[in-house]
């Protein structure tokens, strides 16, 4: 049970979903970002976007994050299964761009603290071909989920075990997206 | 000068003010969080809001954000600067009320990891009368500045070192607010 009174039952709204409802003049700014920052028009994929996401939640520890972005890339990236858990085993081997690898380890830096991400890194990227708004948004990705990592762990919230949840979470947001 | 262009003149838009104008489809939802968070209906006030965004800043070692929130604080503050030094320089002599101060604790444990917010941390602040809303947004603050201070320092921006552009800013927000 989560920490504060979220006045629902949170094996029906798990992880963050409870605190967007409890709280919805904050709930609402919270899901106007992740739908543009994962969904909005882009030259990164959805998909690409949500490993970003999940990438990110892993370094955090946060398994409902962790899980249910790592899900979302799954369903919108091909042979997007294998992808997520080739990339989780190991950045460095992972079927992925060159360019996605270099933005992945910026946004690594950004997790460790926004201090760490260096000119050199941001060159390595550029030389791979990412543009000012793909280094621009993978850096706010990453911070955003060192915010909702942080939200929904210092809460204490429920997050479910079965992956059939994650599974559904996915379609409904790569259906209907972030406010749905 | 920060890692990507901004296309804006930095010293007249340092730290966060550049990025949130380069991308206004992420800036908005950024502000909005922001204005609901420090300066919406709320228990705590302003000040004390903006103390806890100072500290956060402070653990992140965001020079930007550290600044500008220590001003705001100091503004809106009774005996302002002097309470803001005493918090920066140890939380527990500090003159602040017993309430605060646990909830000063959450916040440093949030910054750390989401996961090191203890059932106990609750229960201290609980004691000295918090209420559920005070926990959440307090949790809240301090996953948003792990956000900001990372946006902030991870796209390598400006930060003025005249204090007098913090009093400045300091003055724009406590009348305007955080859209202005």
């Amino acid at each position: 049970m989560a920490h504060i009174d979220l006045g629902l039952d949170e094996t029906r709204f798990p992880g963050i979903n409870g605190p967007l409802r409890y709280r919805p003049e904050t709930g609402k700014p919270l899901l106007d970002l992740a739908e543009a920052l994962l969904r909005g028009p882009h030259p990164l994929s959805e998909g690409e976007r949500e490993l970003i996401a999940a990438y990110v939640s892993w370094l955090n520890e946060c398994d409902y994050c962790g899980n249910s972005h790592a899900a979302f890339a799954a369903a919108q990236l091909e042979d997007g299964a294998t992808v997520v858990d080739l990339v989780r085993a190991g950045l460095d081997a992972a079927p992925v761009s060159a360019k996605l690898r270099a933005l992945l380890r910026i946004a690594a830096a950004v997790q460790a603290s926004g201090r760490g991400v260096t000119r050199d890194l941001v060159a390595a990227a550029r030389a791979e071909g990412a543009t000012d708004l793909e280094v621009h948004d993978t850096v706010l990705i990453a911070a955003a989920f060192c915010m909702y990592n942080r939200y929904v762990d210092g809460l204490g919230t429920f997050a479910p075990t079965d992956p059939q949840a994650y599974a559904n979470a996915a379609d409904r947001i790569t259906r209907h997206g972030y406010h749905s």
